[in-house]
Formats: C-alpha cells, structure tokens, sequence
C-alpha cells in the first residue's frame, strides 16, 4: 500500500472516515496526525502529505510526490528548492474558503457602512446613540480585486444585496462569473478605483501583488471609499493605508490580514481610525462546511492523483498560485 | 390652497424640493418642520400632516383629514380617541425601511454566527485569538416572523446567501414572496420553533404580537438557535429570553428594539450573555435610501389623496398596522 500522511488539527471523525475510504479505494494506508501534526521527521515516508503549509514538512519529505496544501495561500512553500525534485506536485485548497470569507466580507462591508465599531463601543459604555450617517450596500460601487473563488463568492453576494456596480480587476483577461458587471486587468486599476466606493482586496501573495495597493493608489480613491482585506497583508502599503485612515481621505477598513500576524500589541494599526481588524479568522476551518469543502477537494484530486489524471487545484509555483 | 404641515428632521433639501413640487401639484401649500418640529399649538390648522407619530400633535390637529406617519411603527397612535373623527386616514411608511432593516439583519446574524462581539472584545484587549466556532448563513434553517416587507427583504437576501429553509410566520394565510419556502400562520409557530436555527422577528406591535415569543416557545427553540428582534421589544418575554441566553438554552440573540428604550445604565440586559444590543437603529433615516423612499411612498400617496384614489398604506386602527 501506498503512504499517505494527513495532518490538519480541524479535521472531525466523519472526515477521517470519507479521507479513509477514499485511500484505500486508491491503494493507499493514511496516517492521521490530528491532536499532534505530523514532524519533519516522520515525513520521509510519505508519497502525499495532506496537511497545513510547512517548508520544513517538505524539505523533510525525500519520498514525496504530491503535497496537498489544506489552505488556499501557498506562498511560503512556492520555493522550488524546497521540494526534493521539480516533479513534485503542489496543490492548495483555494475553492474551499469561499463560502466562510465571502461572508465575512459581507459582514465587515456592513459593518463599516453602517458604523457598527462606533455603535458597539457606545453599547460597551452603556450610552445610548443614534449612528449620524449610515450608508448601503443597496446602490453601492464595488471593485473586487482577485476574481477568484472568494472574489467570486463575494461578488454574488454583493449583486443579491442590490449593489449598483461591481467591477472585477485580475490579472490576466478571461471570462468572469456573471456577477462581476465588468472585467479589468491589473494595469487598469488606476481608472477604476476613483469610482469605487467598497474595495473588495481577496489576492493570493505573489511578486504581482505585493504592495499593490500602493500610496499612490489610495490617493485615487474617493473619501467614501472603504477597504476590505482578506487576502494578504503585503497587498497593501499599511503605513499609507494608516495615514489615509487617520487623515479621514477615506472612509474605512477592514483587515482580516496584516504585517505582521499576530499584530504586536504596541503596533499603530490598533488605534488607526475607522479601522476594523480581526485576527485572520476570515477563512479559519472551525466553519463546518469549509472542512466539508476541504476534505472533498483533497479526495476528489486523491481520485484524480491515483488513476494518473491531472489534479484540479494544482499550484503553479514559478506563478504562485 | 389647502394647508400641509411636513415635521420630519432628516429631510434634506432636495427632499423639501420633491414634496413641494407634488403638493404643489395637488393643490397644497406645505409648511416644513426641519429644525424645529410641528408643535400641537401650530397643528390645528392642517388637513395633512406628515410626521413623527404623536399623540399630542393628533390630538391638537381639528382639521387633521390625514396623518402621514413616517414610521412603520404606529401602535402610539392607533388609540381612535386620539383623532378628532373616525374618518381621519392614517397611513404609515412601512416599505420605507425594509431594505436598511434587512441589511441590518444580514449583519447581526452574521455577527452572532461568526462570533464577532467576542473577537473585536479581543480586538479591543489586543489579544490575537482564533474564533472556536463559526456558523454560516449558507445551508443553515431561518424563521422569518413577520412576513411584511422587512421580512421579505430579509427572507430574499438570506435566499440569495444560501439558507436552506426559510419559513414565513404570519398573522393570516396569504400568499407570500417566493423566497419563502413556506409560510406558517402564528398558530403553528409552536412546530416551527424546534427545527429554527435563525429565528428573525419583524413585527409591528399589536395586542396579538405581544409577548408572542414567550417563555414556552423559548423553551422550544434549539440550543443553537439565535434570536434577532427588529420589531418592536413586546414581541419578546424579556426575562425568558435573558434567563435561556445566561443559561446558554439558546447560542445568541441580536436586538435592536427591547423595553424598555432608551435602557437603563442599570439594565440586566447590558450584561446577558452572547447578547448584540443595537440602540434602536436598525431603521433609522440616516440612510439617504430609506428617507428617498419615504418621501416617494409619502408623495405617491399624495396624488392618490388629492385625486380621490384609495391611500397605498393605509393602517387599519383596530388592527394596529
């Protein structure tokens, strides 16, 4: 029998079960490392390894030829000289967290129009306010930048709640969900964000990304703006984003991602005005259906990886994602 | 020309504008109220007004042919002694706020799903803590009581997010919106309750909706139910509701309208458990949306008013909405 590894601390008993009966289906003997995650020095055994991103996992797994990221942002392991030969495969599980951050998304949006943080500071303080200006959804200009299954997700979400406009912009030009109304590349950015009043940023971490919503972008964005991250941290130019938020040039954010994780306790982004953090919970697996979602994409590709056809969610790590 | 008073204090100018042009049409002179409201002293004069619902200034008004309110909620007002003759039509803006109202409830639902009150706590105390179970919207058993057209906002949007059932719970059978997969009338609430994980009330404040989610049908509902109220606070046997959510009988509730309003610094409720109080803003005229359609709804029904037709929202006094 072949060796698989799984290790992912929120896997449940039903999910090691279908995980079980899928494997051995394939020929293969899985291993579950649940309460304990599997070490580096267990990993040479293993021709698959389902489990969360470790670049120490991989150098360590000499017998490897496919590894299964449990998560959707893979950038820490796109590294070809971390895997022991070009051949091993990488996959992620982008497609899995739409759902769980499109809600958040949702839910943060919301907050900000309709000023919750200062409603709910008011509450804490037992003092009983009216909230000056609230805005909608309903009627609003949205961009969306990453059009991939969160942006997607979102974006129907955003169209069902009546948003007037929402605009994808991604890297390359290809046909959208229907939600999106129009379709921008990366290089059109600057024309689109003085129209944006609720920009969606849902980008995996590439050289492409990094720092893409620059200084000189912020400055485009009307004084209404709010902006929602749920991608990664180095998306953004923080300390622009911070001094645009103090300086009321725009209305809002709210970020799921930020540099560094976990945010030190003496860091200025925690007494940024109008800002909304959460600790990268967006797309954390304690939501039911997203395990769900993870643990059938891993066993459809085991299918696919066992009878030699291509795997669906395959990482391209000279592009990194 | 005949006299119309408008009191309202979130008319901006254009609204002025809009209902200058339509009384002006039919044949009115309208005096505005911005700043300082319509005082009982000044309201006899007028054959309509349109305001804030008060008891003083019906009573004041022996020429009242038509009170606008510009609230949903009239139960204030609906005491027939207060009208100086049965005759006077009194109309409400429910319609008005079902869009804002329903967004408000996508919120607080997917803020008690996702645990928000306990993270942004955390987020105050800047401590960095992964959230130990979330919920979604998406596939999840909502029961909608009150299928007006708060209800139906909220129904459609939650279609639109994935529920998997939503129930309508109304006063009599009559057909409802399609986003509900079924309406129930108020008597078979007791078979609804166990199977609801979302429970949302929308309902105006009658002798037959008071005390309707009583400390029976609390009992009834399941451990992970949650509660939202944006109806009236009657509608709920209060004491029950914070005995079931300090005893974790149910997972959380959100409410926007509780007894009494304003809340005492000293209230019970500020320290109930898994408990969202919003200050009665759910529907509030802070978003421009909401006042344009009330002022539409109030416009519409001018022309009707002046033309003889039949008034769109009409209240039944006895009924009490």
């Amino acid at each position: 029998m072949r060796k698989l590894a799984v290790s992912a601390p929120f896997l449940k008993k039903e999910h090691c079960t279908q995980i079980t009966q899928t494997a051995q289906r394939c020929g293969f003997t899985p291993d579950f490392y649940i309460e304990t995650p599997l070490s580096p020095a267990q990993a040479a055994d293993y021709e698959v390894i389902y489990a969360e991103p470790s670049r120490e996992l991989i150098r360590a797994a000499t017998s490897l030829r496919w590894f299964c990221s449990c998560f959707a942002g893979v950038e820490a392991i796109t590294d070809e000289s971390l895997f022991h030969n070009a051949d091993v495969l990488l996959t992620n599980s982008a497609g899995a967290y739409g759902l769980t951050i499109a809600e958040h998304i949702t839910m943060v949006t919301l907050m900000l129009l309709r000023q919750m943080p200062t409603c709910m500071e008011d509450m804490r303080q037992r003092r009983w306010n009216k909230i000056p200006s609230m805005r909608s959804i309903y009627g609003s200009s949205i961009t969306v930048l990453g059009t991939g299954d969160i942006g997607t997700q979102f974006a129907r979400r955003a169209k069902a709640l009546g948003a007037a406009s929402i605009c994808g912009v991604r890297r390359s030009q290809k046909p959208c969900d229907s939600a999106f109304d129009r379709v921008y590349t990366n290089d059109q950015l600057d024309e689109v964000l003085p129209q944006t009043e609720i920009l969606v940023m849902a980008l995996p971490s590439t050289a492409e990304t990094t720092g893409i919503l620059s200084r000189e972008r912020i400055a485009l964005l009307p004084k209404n703006a709010i902006v929602i991250n749920v991608g990664r941290g180095t998306a953004i130019d923080q300390e622009a984003l911070m001094e645009a938020l103090n300086e009321e040039r725009i209305a809002g954010a709210a970020l799921d991602v930020m540099v560094p994780e976990p945010l030190p306790a003496d860091h200025p982004l925690w007494n940024t005005k109008n800002l909304l953090l959460t600790p990268h919970v967006s797309g954390q697996n304690s939501l039911p259906e997203t395990v769900a979602r993870n643990v059938d994409m891993f066993c459809r590709d085991l299918e696919n990886y066992a009878s030699g056809k291509p795997l669906a969610h395959l990482v391209d790590r000279r592009r990194g994602y």
